[in-house]
């Protein structure tokens, strides 16, 4: 049994709360690598990607688009229709690796939920997509319990900082330089981002 | 097997960072309920609860009280002379619980470590505690893993939000507010701090 795995993605001016230190272009090319990361992790993980995107962009991945909606009610149109498990993941999650991800796959029970950090929630395991349905933004998590528990749902919370840190803010580039290993921690490297210690606490610079 | 905890604790003056929402009466009672709450999770999970003070306080705990010194050469005086494993955890963990923990201590490998968030290090726990040292601060989490492989250690990272989490800041509390269940968040809860979202963010405020 190989779930799909959903992965809502922003081709076009994505992760606008790194602008203070990436150009658009950059952010678009970084959040592209986190992408990629998620994808290989995900097959590796014995799932079948399938991108959700606001926009057609060039590439070999399965991808649908979703135009003038926004996440919650596409996932929701996409859900009731869904045959077998369905595994949705956040795009921004490049520190998920096999491990965790198959920590989630294999739950017991009806469905897992992974929190994100600040209330989100960045994974979402469901085997009977037709009794759930997703409603993100803001305290995302404990609405989805709620979901759960009203559907007579069990709902499993996967303990795992790697699928709990999403990639939003300067300073979870340091959590992708110390724990990541893939094509986005790479790409930050790259462009002469580095881990750097101020008055004891770890924060990155960017050598221009 | 029981294993001691060495919890680490600052009863005067400690989390300064969240002067900016308790006064230091209020962020010692904070302190020492999350310790309360530590303390509780370590015995649930089968661990004996040493306390690791910069003071002396009123308490049943078994305390070391260590002056003058900082916290990894007090440490280090310590280790060589424990028999059978230990685990050194945070008394700033209050999402502890004894699934987390327990996935600690029943690592196969010669010791476990979960990094904190900034590449902190929040747990560790060693076998044969006469072959490592410890060296907090800074990156303390790639200094462990550094020194446990110049040991020859083998060393599992655990990957669980819960211990990861350390709170040290405004918005660590949010984290609390939707994940904790123990003393520290009901003494939030007393104190009149709930969750809030602003611009699709969660934050907390406190109503005076």
């Amino acid at each position: 049994m190989c779930p799909h795995a959903l992965i809502p993605y922003k081709p076009v001016n994505p992760k606008t709360r790194l602008s203070c230190i990436l150009d658009q272009a950059e952010r678009e090319a970084f959040a592209r690598a986190m992408l990629q990361d998620v994808i290989t992790t995900t097959i590796d993980a014995l799932c079948t990607p399938v991108i959700v995107s606001t926009e057609l962009y060039d590439s070999e991945d399965v991808q649908i688009t979703i135009k003038d909606a926004d996440l919650s009610s596409s996932l929701n149109q996409i859900l009731p229709d869904c045959t077998g498990p369905i595994l949705i993941l956040m795009a921004d999650l490049p520190l998920a690796d096999r491990a965790s991800i198959q920590r989630v796959t294999s739950t017991t029970s009806d469905m897992a939920i992974v929190p994100g950090r600040g209330g989100g929630t960045n994974v979402i395991y469901i085997k009977d997509t037709k009794r759930f349905h997703v409603d993100y933004y803001g305290m995302s998590f404990l609405k989805h319990m709620k979901i759960a528990q009203d559907a007579g749902l069990s709902c499993e919370v996967i303990d795992s900082f790697r699928l709990h840190t999403d990639i939003d803010e300067k300073e979870d580039l340091a959590e992708l330089l110390i724990h990541g290993t893939g094509k986005s921690r790479a790409y930050l490297e790259e462009l002469g981002i580095s881990l750097v210690v101020e008055k004891g606490r770890v924060g990155v610079e960017r050598k221009r």
